[in-house]
């Protein structure tokens, strides 16, 4: 083949943990291993921070078992990073060090795992590489459990942490519910800017344990409004469950998280702690009610106990992808889904994305998708997300706890 | 047989609620239904307060099906109570609307899932109807998180809240490292005085990613000690990662969690906020690390997806044997577990002990079971809990989401 091009790769992964992210790590790993135009496959240490520090770890030398359970290893076993390289057309200092390093390692192939922000990464690298004529093609596997990312119907990583946070809120509803006094029950959950996974609570109503209010940052967010549609639920039912994404704002962007007192409870109190008992104290005030706020903090994007197979299964598709389209060619580009459902079920396929349309956009929920009073989504939200979450993987386990991959991360010098 | 009972019986649920006391209910409906002398089933609406309101429910109107779900259903299906009735030597107001109602449905068989203050009601209940020479068996059916009542080597409810934490400190333990950057984790789980839940985060360690540190209730707290202690672990490897029981205290007996200010910190701050959040701030004050606080709230003690097999068939056992012994004649007494491991192998026998011996003591987590420092636990704690937490059950579910039982909850008239 013409453009058959021999050397080493490199995986990297960036950006927040998921619970399916090492799945994708996986699918890159193992089809690297198997394609004969790719030498050795090194993982970088902490991502781009382990090409610019010269920390890769040798793959070649990792037992293909413990390789294979990287699939139900939640986090980014190799180790993230969040650093962010700079424009190459204004600092390439990074990028100098990058292609020593490739050039040292006969790196033709780089594969990087994550969300917006690594997208940027690779573009960049991909943009430089090509402007100093060194040959190596670059691709993008895509992972957020933030379902935020521009081009692709959703992400690895949002159906598993959808999975978890349906399931804790249908468990938190039975608990919630348990007395026979009333009960305002606030869970925050992720989401700085888009409200996909906040939306996902409400996966548990298919099921009958839902949440009775959903509030999402697609909406401009009013406390007096907040209140009024939780107490109507109290006085009728005694009972409010209520989810929050951890991004609501009110119309003038500021973040509900962040005011330093209510502005509308009329006490002034200096309310320190999480949105949720934030926002449970403010409607403590306002009811009286017994109250209680839960926040499902890094458990919700390490939930790999929960993951859904059809996340996982993409996740480890993905990964494959990207390497077998690099092998035949392709650079610059980025893994994305396309929904292209037949008679009603669900079929997801798999295309490449250039990484310049993706780098820096975020994806939000769409307005339609949410009610007009804006305290929870519509049927179409659901119908979007409930194929998303759907089976369990086999668990490796051992004495009844998780077996995750022992890695033995053989340094190359 | 001489001692045969003809009659209804009453099934009430108390206390909080965990992830397997439907189980038990489960076993002692479906064990009344089956039994010959046992006329008709009723369900209490939220305990000993759905009695004195004669609101009781007729489970021989359910669908098996629907009842046998019950074993994978979370929190207390019946609805639970705090209410607390009075010495009947004091008051006995309660106690003859108790009669009166059990007179009414013909009641000669009284089941009380629950907890030390469960067990206390049973008792006097028990009391009061031979006390007035009404003839009614009352047994007591054993369930609580916290593990610690008397005279049973463990309780039900307690190997599936084990599981869950272990479980979710593992994977937060694998989210918490991702970074090469500092990070302190403190993790916050259920136990007002005995350690037993926050012990059970250790034994994610049997797996390779537990806390590095464990503090348990039955040990006097020490912030300066506490805070050398994470000290000493992050300047040594960067990350850290800690399990606290609500519970802990200082020496004084006063609450961490309820201390206007943190005594030591040497700031002043009023810190409000759950106990995780306060601990994690007063780590960031004194080492200057990125730090991070989760709670692990009602989560821990509601999550059925990830119940132990064997806490839930000791469960149902529990209520199977509760109505089996009370039909052959037993009466104030609870169903108490006693370990009888053979060759190494866990071997959990039931046997039957006095309410009286039961009611308002508490089993605490022996000190030689915790390590000399006082910040962990040691390897008799791990084969105590390990054996708890063994098995994956069944998980019947509807669109990948846990299903519930759904009762008619017809009430009798």
């Amino acid at each position: 083949m013409s453009n058959t091009l021999k050397g080493s790769c490199i995986i990297g992964q960036s950006g927040g943990p998921t619970a399916v992210i090492n799945a994708s790590a996986y699918g890159v790993i193992r089809t690297a291993l198997d394609a004969e135009c790719i030498t050795k496959v090194y993982g970088a240490a902490h991502g781009i921070r382990g090409v610019l520090d010269d920390k890769l770890y040798i793959m070649d030398e990792e037992d293909p078992k413990e390789l294979e359970l990287l699939k139900n290893t939640p986090s980014s076993e190799l180790g993230s990073v969040r650093y962010k390289i700079a424009d190459p057309d204004k600092d390439d200092t990074d990028y100098r060090r990058i292609l020593e390093i490739f050039k040292k390692y006969d790196v033709r192939y780089f594969f990087y795992n994550g969300g917006n922000d690594s997208m940027d990464t690779c573009e960049k690298i991909s943009r430089y590489m090509k402007k100093v004529g060194y040959e190596c093609r670059v691709m993008g596997v895509p992972k957020t459990i933030d379902n935020d990312l521009w081009g692709s119907d959703h992400c690895p990583g949002y159906g598993s942490a959808a999975k978890y946070i349906a399931t804790s809120c249908m468990e938190v509803s039975k608990d919630a519910r348990v007395y026979d006094t009333g009960m305002i029950t606030v869970i925050e959950i992720m989401g700085r800017h888009a409200g996909w996974l906040a939306g996902a609570a409400a996966l548990a109503t298919c099921c009958g344990s839902g949440p009775d209010l959903v509030y999402l940052p697609e909406v401009d967010f009013d406390m007096d409004k907040f209140v009024a549609d939780v107490e109507a639920i109290y006085n009728k039912t005694g009972k409010v469950l209520i989810a929050v994404s951890e991004g609501i704002h009110y119309a003038d962007g500021s973040f509900v998280s962040e005011a330093k007192t209510s502005a509308t409870d009329g006490f002034g109190h200096v309310q320190l702690g999480g949105l949720a008992v934030r926002l449970a104290n403010t409607l403590k005030e306002r009811t009286g009610a017994k109250v209680r706020g839960i926040e499902l903090s890094l458990l919700q994007r390490c939930g790999a106990h929960l993951a859904s197979e059809t996340d996982l299964n993409e996740a480890v598709e993905a990964g494959r992808l990207a390497v077998e389209a690099a092998v035949a060619g392709e650079t610059g580009k980025m893994v994305a889904f396309e929904r292209n459902d037949v008679d009603g079920k669900y079929v997801c396929e798999m295309t490449l994305i250039p990484l310049e349309s993706v780098a820096n956009l975020e994806k939000k929920v769409p307005r339609e998708w949410i009610n007009d009073e804006g305290n929870n989504v519509k049927q179409e939200f659901i119908d979007y997300a409930l194929p998303l979450i759907q089976g369990q993987p086999e668990r490796p386990t051992e004495h009844s706890l998780p077996r995750y991959a022992r890695l033995k991360k053989v340094l190359a010098k």
